[in-house]
């Protein structure tokens, strides 16, 4: 069976396999993303970010196992196929440790008919949230009704791979510090739903009102969604039914939202396409010898960047017309 | 004056003034980068970051004002000219909030001779490591001596930003938490020197043995630097003066390798520039209606990602060679 097969027939390993060649940005991904493409569009996604401590991947592991389990969700009778990418885009600082910890504390504990699979930055240049959207179409195509992608923290790295997602769920935890600053400017556009996790906690009303609050000074369009704010204590799994009734109340509602939103995510997905195939034609059009060179002149100051730059974008461009 | 005059002749307004076209990224500011890079490269560039809470902008007005006082550092018998330049990737979730905050509780204690600037993320898709680098070299043209870049916190960001600098100074501060995390993974390879700031705290000896406990794992190449791990009270003053010869020494012992980092800095910086133009040819090559029908197609899985780029690729170059 050929791994495009394998995974439209939602082969377990062949869709492993294939996330392994989209993270390797391995050239045969290339053509098995073009193949799938066709079948893709018919998973919802949901994105789950916040800071670290907000307890984001128990609160994920009580949440898909809730979707799960909720009549609402099923497909054709039956439960349906849940997903959870787990994302670290590993600043030189972070490194991925964290969330490798994490995956082998959660494998120990697999939730039965969830497919879980991390996806860590292997390279340069932000190629991760790619390689993210296209692990979510490989899930996708493979028959995957739910896929939830998960972050370690709140960066812009976080903030690039949940905008692909069709639900945004910010998880916060009802403490001083980071939290309440995380609040301060953008993050409202970006949540759809806000989740006050660890709610057991002294003071979690307290903070769960502050958000509110915030929330209270936005002007919402009428008709237009208003991101809630539910309270949960992950490690019970209370609130959590809730929170699930919500994120399907938000995808019946917010539904045009989400044309326009996936269009934005196709948009930004081509950019990113572009600016890797541009380093790659670069590498093949400046032989390492030239490069060398080239640097040892900015460095001596003969030429200034703007001018090599016209110089290798024609050089480029020359070789791409030459195909 | 023309503005380059203006800054070659070290005008504090013709630098405001060019810095701000940086950021705006006015087509103006690449002639002005291409009119004076021939008259940069002198300039030393202190990168410091680290993670909220650190004190880091207390830090580097104390080593400022340190620097500034130095007869080492003296120029021809006058004190350097010194630079801050405070710069925010603000990630959607802080919007440069803190960043502005700090700057105008700064501004009220101005610094005697010391030029500061802030800037801040104001698009998209990462310039602001360019507009960074960019504002550093108008400085160095204008006859900056010392340049000290300074970040908000420890994200890929602040990395970006930090690596175009000759020595990079990572602040910690004695704390379990967040600041152990830090010191997990890659950091050891950006850190030139290590500052345990607050070190009047309880448990800094203790933590500042911890980083140095990390740092002996490591193994040196005989004759390579040793980041050491210094301790500062920046609200004193306290350890700023050994802070200083510390980084004075890096500079003496570490000049081979400077030439080596500023080489990839160049480099980074050439990745960065192409990128910009490609989308700006992007953005002429394709007529907003054709992008919109484009975009449908997609969201229609009418045609895949991969394809698309192709087709846009070979738009762009025929567009470059056209001119």
């Amino acid at each position: 069976m050929s791994l495009i097969h394998g995974v439209l027939a939602g082969d377990r390993r062949a869709v492993a396999r294939s996330i392994s060649l989209v993270e390797d940005r391995d050239p045969v991904a290339v053509d098995l993303v073009r193949s799938i493409f066709g079948c893709t569009g018919r998973a919802f996604v949901i994105g789950v970010t916040g800071p670290p401590g907000a307890g984001k991947s128990t609160l994920v592991d009580r949440l898909v196992s809730a979707i799960r389990a909720d009549p609402e969700a099923a497909v054709a009778g039956r439960p349906p196929r849940v997903a959870i990418v787990a994302v670290d885009p590993s600043s030189p600082f972070s490194g991925g440790a964290l969330l490798g910890d994490r995956l082998r504390l959660r494998s120990n504990g697999a939730i039965p008919g969830v497919f879980v699979r991390s996806m860590a930055s292997r390279g340069q240049l932000g190629g991760l949230a790619r390689a993210t959207a296209d692990a979510v179409l490989v899930l996708d195509a493979a028959g995957t009704d739910v896929i939830v992608v998960e972050t370690v923290g709140v960066g812009q790295g976080e903030v690039d791979i949940v905008r692909a997602a069709d639900a945004t769920l910010l998880a916060l935890v009802p403490e001083a510090g980071d939290e309440v600053q995380a609040l301060k400017a953008g993050v409202m556009e970006i949540a759809d739903l806000f989740v006050v996790n660890k709610a057991d906690r002294d003071g979690a009303d307290l903070f769960a009102a502050a958000v509110e609050g915030r929330l209270a000074v936005q002007s919402f369009p009428a008709g237009a969604w208003r991101p809630p704010v539910l309270k949960t204590v992950a490690t019970t799994g209370e609130g959590v039914a809730e929170l699930v009734r919500e994120i399907w109340r938000f995808r019946a509602q917010a539904a045009p939202a989400g044309i326009a939103r996936r269009r934005a995510r196709s948009e930004q997905a081509l950019r990113e396409l572009m600016t890797e195939r541009l380093l790659q034609e670069l590498q093949a059009a400046l032989p390492a010898d030239e490069r060398a060179a080239l640097l040892e002149r900015l460095a001596a100051r003969d030429v200034d960047p703007y001018t090599v730059v016209d110089d290798l974008m024609l050089r480029v461009a020359r070789q791409l017309q030459s195909r």
